[in-house]
C-alpha cells in the first residue's frame, strides 16, 4: 500500500463527536498502528531534510507527537507551545477566540533565537486559531516559519487563510473536503 | 562531549518551581538543543531495538515528546495515556492519589491487545504515581509491561519501589539523588 494509503486508512472517523453533526478524524488509530505512524514522520522528514530547520514548535498535546518525532530524525529542536502554567521558565503568551470564549498559549521566551529556521506543526488544520497564534508567538521572538505542517487539513474551514495571510506557507499530507 | 553528559548539561534546574524548597529539573532545556534531544532518542533506542516491542505507552503530556519519537524509530505504536475527557474512543480509567486531592488517567480500550509488549515511557520517574496508574492501565488489557523508561529519576522518591511492585523493571537515564 503506498504510505498516504495506509496513513488515511488508519485514521478512524467518529461520526457525532464531540457534539452532532460533527466528523472527529481520530489521529490516535493512525500512531497506535506502528507502520503508518512511522511511515507518517518519513514523509514529513524527507519534505524536510536539508532545509536546515533549527527548531519545530508543536502545540500542546497531539502536535507534540508529530513534531516531537521529527525533530530528533531531522536534529532540530523541539519546542512546546503550551496552555497557560504549564512552562517552567520565563514565556510570551498569545489568546485566541474559540467558538465560545477564548483560551491562551505560551511559549518559552528563550527557546527561539532571532533568525532561526522554524517549522510549526500540528496534528490537525481546522479554523487555524492555534496555529495562528503559535505563529505569532514564533514571530514575536524574531523566528523565521519557514512551513505549517499538519497531518490533517479541513480546507472547508479556511485555517489556511490565516496562516497565509501571516505570509506562512501551509502543507498538509491529508484532506477531508465536503464532508 | 559523551551523551549522558551532553544530555545532563542541557537540563535546566529551577530552584523553587513550582513551589519553594522544590528544584525543578527542566527537560524543555533538553528537548530545545537538537543534538541533546537526538542523542536522547539513541540512547533509548540503541536499548530497546531488537526486544520487538509492540505498542510505547507516553504519559499526557511530557510523556508524548520522548515515547513517540521512540515509537517512530522503532516501529512501534504509540499509545497517549490521557487526562478524562480527551480520547474519542471508549476508554478505561485509573485514579491515582496526589499531594491533595486525587487525578485520574485514561486509556483506549481497544490501544491494547493481549500478550503484546509494552514500554511505558514519560519524562521523570518521581513518587511514581501517575507511572502505577498507567502500569495499571496496560496490565488491564492484557498488555506485558517489559519496562518503564524515564529521562530522569530522582530515586529520594522511590517511585520505583512502586513499579517493581507490579513487576516491572525500571530504567532511567539520569539520576538526580540527595539533593
Amino acid at each position: 500500500m503506498q504510505p498516504i494509503a495506509l496513513i488515511k486508512n488508519s485514521i478512524k472517523s467518529i461520526e457525532d463527536y464531540p457534539i452532532p453533526g460533527i466528523i472527529f478524524r481520530d489521529v490516535t488509530s493512525l500512531i497506535e498502528n506502528g507502520e503508518a505512524f512511522a511511515a507518517t514522520i518519513e514523509l514529513f522528514k524527507a519534505r524536510y531534510e536539508g532545509q536546515k530547520i533549527d527548531k519545530i514548535v508543536g502545540t500542546e498535546a497531539r502536535g507534540f507527537i508529530f513534531g516531537a518525532p521529527l525533530a530528533a530524525v531531522l536534529g532540530a529542536g523541539f519546542v512546546p507551545v503550551r496552555k497557560p502554567n504549564k512552562l517552567p521558565r520565563e514565556t510570551i503568551q498569545e489568546s485566541y477566540e474559540l467558538e465560545y470564549g477564548d483560551d491562551t498559549l505560551q511559549l518559552h521566551k528563550d527557546a527561539i533565537k532571532p533568525g532561526e529556521k522554524v517549522l510549526l506543526m500540528d496534528d490537525l488544520l481546522a479554523t487555524g486559531g492555534t496555529a495562528e497564534a503559535s505563529v505569532k508567538l514564533i514571530k514575536r521572538l524574531g523566528g523565521e516559519v519557514v512551513e505549517a505542517a499538519f497531518v490533517i487539513e479541513l480546507p472547508d474551514l479556511k485555517g489556511s487563510d490565516k496562516l497565509t495571510a501571516l505570509s506562512v506557507p501551509v502543507f498538509s499530507l491529508i484532506e477531508y473536503a465536503g464532508e
